[in-house]
């Protein structure tokens, strides 16, 4: 197992993408991490503020986007070309060899219009296949994959998909090939024993620990997801997962900023 | 020279996008032309419909669009996303595994800035270089290109590009290591001695006589910047130039239909 090459898988979302300092910073600390490497991105305010200019009303059902068919235009105009074009441009002048990618792109990531029932999300795509001999070749090549939040259906159908899920089905297809450390960006400075104290940070966290701090509810509600997907993460084979702030993504890889999620802490490295 | 293998280079303008029974059958003759291959598009009416609908003015010199920095966001949206990345989907569903770029992707296209006299078009690229040992290492990988028409100037700015130039800059540097044959699609059946009649097309066309019929002026203002180009790119070691319609590719590529554009007719094949 060690002689795996660590492989990190880097998602960020919204809020960094609309702040152009905090942007910047993460992007001079993501050039300078060393390959191989992966981006994935979500779309930021840009999407919501087109659709409003545009008149086409968006609804959000339990925090997710229904995604019609003006609303995957929008998508696809601002994710996969405004938002990745961008972030690919100012990663070249860092010196960072990046490609820019969706889903559809080398069939990249191959997904199932998400079933209607109980609620119709439109078109959004579940990822049933990511081509990670492809991503492989390209890392091999030295290049860095920055993804579009996009699959599509085998079909011609382009699909809006979640960024974190994207992140994480990455992460888990390039575990077989590399140790992954996936990387999610978060508002917070970590997992925070007090919600309200930036300082009660958890450093590493483990699943014992997890299942005793839910069951004491110290863990709050918004983070459970983010904790079950993470060791679901783990359980297929992704070694480390990170939760801390993008910008400062080099004190994150290494411990010193954020929460490591790790199945065992005394699960060798 | 008969070692090299054939490379097509394929421009699709914005006609085609915009006419989807046109834009179907142009892309089920281009999935089922052999390997390797590129696609280069442009973006169609969606770009100025957008434009309009943002209430953003648009400006055109001599034919070019302006571009300011609110019409490049708008470009690259609808050149960089939404066409690139549906034609990508639709060539996917066609078994062609299609990876969609822009310039900035893998360093694929870098240009400057055009400088601003006589007039100043914003933010558009000259060409400086193409990426030509990356797009081989695609080909290499079965993988056909689709390219957007931006480029970059890596220092961050992407840079509106016309996307005839990408389609002959990306011919003239694979031309080394390819007999590259350079398609543009074009409303007509290909170069006409009479415009009025469709069947009057020249199905090969050599420099001798171009330069007669142009002087008897047989061929209109219109053609001559596109024939031009197509002489200077086959000076550059394009070795054929094929101007028709793009949604009968199979019969162009076979000589059936278009024009192809030669250096000297009797130049070896």
């Amino acid at each position: 197992m060690s002689k795996k090459r660590i492989l990190r898988v880097v998602k960020i979302g919204g809020n960094i993408l609309d702040d152009a300092r905090r942007l910047h910073e993460f992007l001079v600390s993501f050039a300078a991490l060393p390959s191989p490497k992966i981006l994935v991105h979500g779309g930021g305010k840009i999407a919501t503020q087109l659709a409003e200019k545009l008149g086409i009303p968006q609804t959000m059902i339990e925090g997710r986007r229904v995604t019609d068919s003006e609303t995957l235009r929008i998508a696809v105009m601002v994710y996969g070309g405004l938002a990745n074009k961008q972030l690919v441009a100012s990663l070249q002048a860092l010196d960072c060899p990046a490609i820019g990618v969706c889903g559809a792109d080398g069939d990249l990531m191959r997904a199932h219009k998400r079933k209607n029932t109980p609620i119709d999300y439109g078109f959004v795509g579940d990822i049933e296949t990511v081509n990670a001999p492809l991503i492989d070749r390209w890392l091999g090549q030295g290049l860095t994959p920055v993804v579009a939040p996009l699959s599509h259906d085998g079909q011609g159908q382009l699909l809006n998909t979640n960024a974190d899920t994207i992140a994480q089905e990455i992460a888990q297809a390039m575990s077989s090939a590399f140790h992954v450390e996936l990387i999610f960006g978060f508002e917070k400075s970590g997992v925070l024993l007090d919600v309200n104290d930036p300082d009660s940070r958890i450093a590493t966290l483990d699943l014992e620990q997890y299942q005793a701090l839910r069951s004491k509810g110290i863990i709050t509600a918004g983070m459970i997801p983010k904790l079950d997907n993470a060791f679901s993460a783990l359980k297929k084979g992704v070694r480390k997962v990170i939760i801390g702030q993008a910008e400062h993504l080099s004190k994150l890889v290494e411990g010193q900023e954020g929460t490591s999620i790790v199945w065992e802490k005394t699960s060798p490295r």
